[in-house]
């Protein structure tokens, strides 16, 4: 299933949603992305909604007026898995009813729909909402794609060998913790871990002292491939249901003592931050970008090359990441940005990481998430964790108020953010995916 | 919560299932170990049951029979928790539950229940049933707790430092994929993955040739912990549900060329079997041995160390790997012994590994897995897997029958024991798990 432009990419279509026409807005008619809520405060359970402006439409709501009565089969099946607490069904049907449902909701959002006056019923602010994560996750894993973060962390962890010899072969992934994924808006407790300086014979118990975030990108899967059967190149993308943004919270120091030989445990494992809506694949159809790598190194391995994906493998999707201190926010300052990046830089594209994910046989099931890796650029700027931008800790970042930065300080918001642009087609905002760090569990262990 | 040696462990015991009171039986009543089953080839649900002799006691069968009609509240909520095709509800309620369940189990199976006219209804043979997944595991966590396996790998893998500076400070894990877990008796498709010999420029794709084992412990948690919250060493135990056998199925071709510098990845996540009975803690009770380490080794860090759990923090189990070539089978040969360990030379308590895995803050659910990591033992005879068993793959072992294997050829089965047995108590068997090796997908990938 390769998503083709079609009328819900229209850059000539209009809501009656008043606020998703204002331009720069995230969730334009032309994006339609899923996430999971309620009002704020309320004790009622969690449903599926699509942002629309500043509005979430409730699709259970929606439903139950009757805006999906004359819907064809698929359409209906698809609508009748949002009636569930989490995206998972949905994410289980496949690319055609996800097709569906996607083309039914423009329909019913654009500004002639008969609906509108009922569906109006069926809206709720975002400003009043609260978020609960867009799917149950069963296995999370993450990967490594931005060479240019490999190139940068190696040279900080191994000088000698910063870009390890299987890196341009293997897209290199682990298995991440699912349990302590968090949704936007969340407070991260500072992480205690083993921690040991080098000068030192020995390691202590402390809270962490470099504590960092990884500005990634999560797919999130849906559908599902049995045990033992791969998932060719080009069957990879009717896998993949959407994107998000991800935080991948990181102690640096912990990290530094414990991942050899099996890889980053604690140092990973007390957090990990979802923006709350999922953008599909078909809404970022119109900003695929040719995929290529530089002609001196090794082409891709045929398991992982194909012809017909090449020419659009690529998402180029603007990312970025902003810091507000505690200072800040008292102040009533908007978050600085601290970096920006774009996932076009990815060494490895989506598709590439689902058929090396399976190569072995492993299975994939709707509701699981891949994070990309932090999504590092090609200049020092353009990192995506302050481990690089403040050059292993060495130099401080200096904030617009006169504070510094090497790593994070209780109170931190550090607050991902993404969208797709290009001339002649509208533009697709992700929101964003926030945390706050707090002080660390104080309690004795 | 601590168990003590009570009346569900007398020796004297006997039930009124004959085979139960067979020398050498591993299900005996002092034994009592759940797991989820069906009769074989039905298509009603699975449900849980209690291992007893040779058969099943379907609680859910008990429980209509009126088996628990006069049961207090407490193992009232129990056995209600086991309508659930999972043991997962039972798994959440926590140590107090467990226990009055089990004493109401051993009081229903011993030789003068009044019950067990009724109660014969609700048994079926164990040869007439098979087997799902004990729990629906959310994250399974994988360790790497001896000494000796670590040793004896790190120099296959790293001759300059087999053993890394943190291996006696930390409780080394890592997060597994908990989607390929699957339940004894299955056949286990031989990965393709990326493999690159020392001598080679370039990987190449193919099936492992270097297909293993690994003789675990897994380590079912029931109860969990906050986001946020360490699990304190002197409450560790108290979110141990139970134990059971794990083999942490490995291909160490792809290992060598992609762990580095994130772990082990597609070497280890396409398959991994547990077997159907899980042992609770409280029935190992007999078989706690004191916990101790070298003295010239650095003593654990304080929040790993407890004085009131150091008296009984081991576990005496003996472990075994035992193999069946195709061969054999078709001779209709039995298989044949390759290892026998014991878990209480595992090198962190199963309290340390709960305690370390939470220190950061990482919630544990009830339901997720830990392995304990390959159990070898002090001697090169005790190794719990190929590689080590081997020597890296140069000596191959003869096999009584004429075969010879370093690694794992299609057709081969796989079988792990357990079993804990002392003077003046009753052995406590785990049943098995086992696996088949089968050809690799063939289909172009």
């Amino acid at each position: 299933m390769i998503y083709r432009i079609n009328e819900t990419h229209d850059t000539t279509l209009r809501s009656w949603v008043e606020s998703a026409n204002q331009p720069g807005c995230d969730f334009p008619v032309q994006n339609l992305p899923y996430g999971v809520f309620r009002r704020r405060g309320s004790i009622e359970g969690f449903r599926i909604g699509v942002a629309i402006g500043e509005q979430i439409l409730d699709l259970r709501k929606a439903y139950a007026a009757g805006a999906f009565d004359d819907a064809d089969d698929l359409t209906l099946a698809a609508i009748e898995a949002t009636r569930a607490p989490t995206l998972n069904a949905l994410m289980a049907l496949g690319p055609e009813a996800w097709q569906a449902l996607r083309l039914a909701l423009s329909r019913l959002l654009r500004e002639s729909a008969p609906a509108q006056v009922t569906l109006r019923q069926a809206l709720l602010p975002q400003d009043e909402a609260e978020y609960s994560l867009p799917a149950k996750i069963g296995d999370y894993t993450d990967f490594y794609t931005s060479i240019h973060h490999a190139t940068a962390v190696g040279r900080l962890f191994r000088p000698d060998a910063p870009l390890l010899p299987n890196y341009k072969w293997v897209p290199i992934g682990y298995h991440g913790r699912a349990s302590s994924i968090g949704v936007s808006g969340q407070n991260v407790r500072r992480p205690t871990g083993q921690i040991k300086a080098p000068d030192q014979a020995a390691p202590v118990v402390a809270p962490s002292a470099r504590l960092d975030f990884e500005l990634e990108v999560g797919i999130l899967i849906g559908g599902s491939n049995p045990l033992g059967e791969p998932v060719p190149i080009d069957k990879a993308e009717s896998k993949i249901f959407g994107l998000c943004l991800l935080n991948d919270w990181s102690a640096r120091d912990i990290q530094a003592w414990e991942y050899q030989p099996l890889g980053p445990f604690l140092s990973k494992n007390f957090a990990t931050t979802l923006s709350p809506w999922v953008v599909t694949l078909e809404a970022l159809t119109p900003f695929r970008t040719p995929w290529s790598r530089p002609a001196d190194d090794p082409p891709p391995m045929p398991y992982l090359d194909s012809a017909a994906t090449r020419s659009f493998a690529g998402l180029d999707i603007d990312l970025e990441v902003l810091i507000q201190t505690a200072r800040m926010r008292e102040a009533g300052e908007a978050p600085e940005r601290l970096s920006r990046s774009n996932f076009r830089h990815s060494y490895w594209s989506v598709s590439q990481l689902i058929t090396h994910h399976t190569l072995s046989g492993c299975n994939l099931q709707a509701g699981d998430l891949l994070g990309s890796g932090t999504q590092s650029g090609p200049t020092p700027a353009e990192a995506g964790s302050l481990l690089e931008l403040s050059c292993g800790g060495r130099k401080p970042l200096a904030l617009n108020n006169g504070e510094q930065r090497t790593f994070l300080e209780d109170g931190d918001t550090v607050v991902l953010r993404a969208w797709a642009d290009k001339a002649g087609f509208t533009r697709i905002g992700f929101g964003e995916a926030s945390g706050t760090i707090i002080e660390p569990y104080s309690a004795s262990i």
